[in-house]
């Protein structure tokens, strides 16, 4: 941790406090640094570790980057994260002072995330390595968050906290010196510990080399594009990077099997919902509701995605039918009318319909039932599509009952067109990776 | 409470739980009913209530309805709820059935709301009359929400109560035997609780009608109308109600001076805003951001919903560089960088800016700053603009000083996104009510 201090508020220490209950040795490097910061005695340089140091935090100003980075090279280190702006995005000096650390960084091999990020944090691995406060609490799951921007990553990262849900990764790109979209895509594609890649993208100088890197990925890779509107001059003067032709990205995207969506929360849903469940094999949604109005506004959102929802087989609405005569609309959406003991019933019907690809399941909390995580647990893997619910209900009551059917690994959404806007990035993740056809659209000479 | 049980799980249970710690006398109502019930002695029947009633909760099937509307009539009761469905929604039968429960009622003046309906809660008088778990949890507020279905009713006003926000009032029409959204519209604009009115529509059969009472409305009313995609039929089985031409109602609202939005999310929250901060006065936002990337999707939500970011005053611009020389983005939106001590001062100086009407920030919580509650206290009474922040961290960390910048009447949302998304639904009300020009649209013969 170079640049580590023992001042409240200052980079330096916020990440020292970030990372120094990381499980491998933490060595606080400070020249005018004295005694310890959080139990570690400082150094004085890099060169002073005695031993092979895998990961470099640079915790010092820009103009004191490049003559770290120059002693990571020389101390054989692995990797380097530079906190600091005032580089690529801060005009033609600050471009200068990033091609010469990128130089000497590639001629030793270093590895540079950033500049100007604020990091990443492996939760599974223990290293929090982002000045942010709070990091410590983002669970492990299977979800890698890839963002440009720092903010951004963080802004991601607390969303899936409060939401109960688990990030293999967050990792913020920032000015991407030496490391870029490409290899931290590839690395988390070979990762065991993730099941879905979540990409924040606000403009490459090679898009074609990114769409390519997507494309390749065995992995599940979604992708939201900002800078729709003119918000170019701002975005330079962020990560350095142009924000490009936004119906082209989209479009290129689509072409390289990547779905694109619309907010930082569709993001979020579309990657839990593949890394915790299978990925569905077409477009058609099977829609369960116990009540008409969320379930209309999920039929609504799905078909207007054009996203469609297949008549259900006559088996299905026979059992459908023996469990609940007189349904109130037993067709798709299957709409009980209330919920009733026999609600996971019907749930299991439509998702072992072979029409359907993908079932979204609505159902305001009653305290009285519950929701019933027994008839679902493992059917998402047993008919390999994904089941997701929403629900509403009071907090106090609710509570444990979702943790029961998220613990049996079933997303919960807290609105009806969250969970359809999850589904709808799924199905067209179907939809894209069965007819992209990678070409010369984007970025080619 | 007319079918009040005492078997847990039935809805004559469930709704006499809610209801029976109202401050007024709660008589449960059943011929075979014995003892008494949350402490309340059963009756016989509402001719047997020793005193006027106000309120009749029908907790009854759909058959016996008739013959207690009867009773009502006879005993003057003001109004009554009947939750059960089997009416207009369900054929013919049942449509004859609702004209019969209407005639009786407009004979004795008897308001109904429903059939087909969870029912209705005014938290602020400690009425609960719904039978769905929980109601009781929802928090006295501002906003109004009218919903055409109970289900979504009930999924507004649980979404509200998760994110601290209060409500005056949450109704779910049903089928509107012979209350509508008219009257509904028209009695929270009189009602001094209530600082807006959010409407979820499905379909009414005299759109003219509805249109007409919004545009008269001095409590701005936004509306989220379900059905663009083809759910004609799935929609006419739940309330009775075609969804009718959305490009229509769409129009016809914005003629009338009601915004359109196009989530649960997002009427809320500009029901919020609205009801708990000045209005603004045009279409101009001002963003500050303490993070770029979320920064660039607030700008960019704005500019694609045709939002303007306008130039700032040079007096402001001064100000913000006096306080943060060499400041990132000191232009429009104004990026600090990081949080820092004088972020409020920097939020203070744009939300003064004359060519600014509304101002949304951003700032991932940093535990050392917090947010600048201080300075942004009485902010928005001040300059007569609403001032609303996003923002993201670790619950642990955040909480409190989120329910402090709260508690100083500064909305606060979860993703940039929803915020931007907000202010679009403000600024557009004060465009449509600017150029509202109601005239033979829609339903216009």
């Amino acid at each position: 941790m170079v640049g580590a201090s023992t001042t409240e508020g200052k980079i330096g220490y916020e990440a020292m406090e970030n990372v120094h209950d990381y499980g491998g040795r933490v060595y606080p490097v400070n020249p005018s640094g004295e005694g310890e910061v959080f139990g570690e005695p400082f150094v004085a340089s890099i060169g002073d570790v005695d031993e092979a140091v895998d990961l470099a935090l640079l915790c010092v100003p820009a103009p004191v980057v490049p003559s770290v980075i120059e002693e990571c090279g020389e101390a054989d280190v692995g990797g380097a994260v530079i906190y600091a702006g005032g580089f690529a995005e801060a005009g033609d000096e600050g471009e200068e002072l990033q091609e010469e650390i990128a130089e000497t960084a590639n001629e030793h091999g270093v590895a540079l995330l950033g500049p100007n990020t604020s990091g990443f944090v492996i939760p599974g691995a223990g290293i929090h390595a982002s000045f942010a406060t709070g990091v410590e609490e983002v669970p492990a799951g299977g979800t890698a968050v890839v963002a440009q921007s720092g903010g951004v990553a963080h802004s991601l990262a607390f969303q899936a906290t409060r939401e109960r849900r688990g990030l293999s990764a967050m990792v913020g790109l920032g000015n991407r010196a030496n490391v870029g979209f490409e290899e931290v895509i590839e690395y988390f594609d070979d990762d065991p510990e993730t099941g879905s890649i979540i990409l924040h993208v606000e403009g490459t100088d090679d898009a074609r080399s990114l769409l390519e890197t997507c494309y390749a990925s065995e992995t599940p890779v979604f992708a939201y594009k900002v800078g729709q509107a003119d918000v170019g001059d701002f975005a330079e003067s962020h990560t350095g990077a142009l924000t490009g032709d936004h119906a082209l990205y989209t479009a290129g995207f689509s072409q390289y099997g990547v779905p694109v969506v619309d907010s930082t929360s569709q993001l979020l849903d579309a990657g839990h919902v593949a890394a915790t469940n299978p990925l569905p094999d077409g477009t058609n949604v099977g829609v369960v509701t116990a009540q008409a109005g969320p379930g209309i506004i999920i039929a609504d959102r799905l078909k207007q995605a054009g996203v469609s929802l297949p008549t259900l087989e006559d088996e299905t609405m026979e059992t459908v039918n023996d469990i609940l005569p007189g349904i109130t609309y037993a067709a798709n959406p299957v709409d009980t009318g209330r919920p009733m003991p026999e609600f996971g019933d019907v749930v299991r019907a439509v998702a072992e319909d072979e029409n359907v690809d993908a079932v979204v399941v609505y159902e305001l909390h009653e305290a009285a039932l519950g929701f019933p995580t027994e008839a679902v647990d493992g059917l998402a893997e047993e008919v390999g599509k994904p089941v997701v619910f929403a629900s509403a209900g009071a907090e106090s009551l609710l509570a444990d009952d979702r943790a029961e059917l998220e613990g049996a690994g079933v997303p919960v959404f807290e609105t009806p067109e969250r969970a359809a806007d999850a589904l709808v990035a799924l199905a067209e993740y179907a939809d894209v990776r069965a007819n992209a056809a990678p070409a010369g659209v984007v970025g080619d000479e």
